[in-house]
């Protein structure tokens, strides 16, 4: 079975953060098929997990503006143009949280639904935290919630934690806090 | 702080699977903000992490379209109109991997970046399998690969494992198996 063939693509609609493209494919048992995927522009997204001083997740509480209600979850934003992951999700936390972070380790780039959507989150984990605000683009100020990494297991019943990003973050930390307390710390 | 107030939505753009809408906000600071939402038609998703007599997970790899390359992951599809989550998880096991499953058990409901998605997946451990065949809309028939459960490790690096609704229940199963190995057996 050798990889399907594309034909061609068209961009079947285009607004400021968004495109939905058609894809005409060839499959190598002769069918053909046009399939429809979203992609955002630009590089991608960064989410960090910001553990303090005090062995908790620096998490804040935001609207969600598609489900219209509120969501708990980590520290995200878009890597701007000329930025690497890295140096985004540090931004992130200044704008975010008001924390820098001398230690920003990766955890994976992971994709959802990569037949559909090329959107793709870089996940990291951030210790060594310090104090140093910069500004960000929030249209109001972000409520900031600290949570005990000891306590994940309730953090994952909250009821406003629902982005699958943040939930295997969170299940990454406690794997990792039962294997190895040493890699995140 | 209280919850911004929706203003107005409309919708623009519309194709076969996907519509982008913006919503316009006021927030209760006073400031205005149009925001864009990628809403999938119909009722979500379901996924299936099937696992065998031999205690194996029944993964499937299937073409990614949108990113032109093959992914290694657990069986799912579209909930059909009319038809609960747990219904459309049995059937898609029937349909992509050739079993029911007398066990389909809820391990939670996720969301993808809910301020700018309505993209939701149930998710599902299913077990106590038997073989029964359903014709399913595949393009091309779908390869099958069987994964030790005790080896999840290693699935976790495999470079076809991306999506993050995947390596949510891996990490998931692999929390289940290391506190309660009975949860989902």
């Amino acid at each position: 079975m050798s990889k399907p063939r594309i034909l061609s693509t068209s961009v079947l609609a285009q607004t400021r953060l968004f495109q939905i493209q058609g894809i005409d494919l060839a499959f190598s048992n002769g069918r053909t098929a046009t399939f429809e995927s979203v992609r955002m522009q630009g590089d991608g997204v960064v989410m960090v997990a910001a553990i303090n001083a005090q062995d908790e997740l620096v998490l804040i509480r935001e609207y969600a503006a598609c489900q219209d209600r509120y969501e708990v979850g980590f520290v995200k934003g878009k890597i701007d143009p000329g930025e690497t992951p890295e140096i985004s999700a540090d931004r992130e936390l200044k704008e975010e949280i008001g924390f820098g972070a001398r230690c920003i380790q990766k955890v994976r780039k992971i994709s959802y639904s990569p037949a559909y959507t090329n959107l793709e989150t870089h996940l990291y984990v951030a210790t060594d935290l310090y104090p140093e605000q910069a500004e960000g683009d929030e249209i109001e100020p972000l409520e900031q919630m600290n949570w005990p990494v000891a306590d994940i297991d309730s953090l994952l019943d909250h009821p406003e934690v629902s982005d699958v990003r943040v939930i295997m973050l969170l299940l990454e930390l406690q794997k990792t806090a039962l294997k190895d307390t040493a890699k995140y710390r």
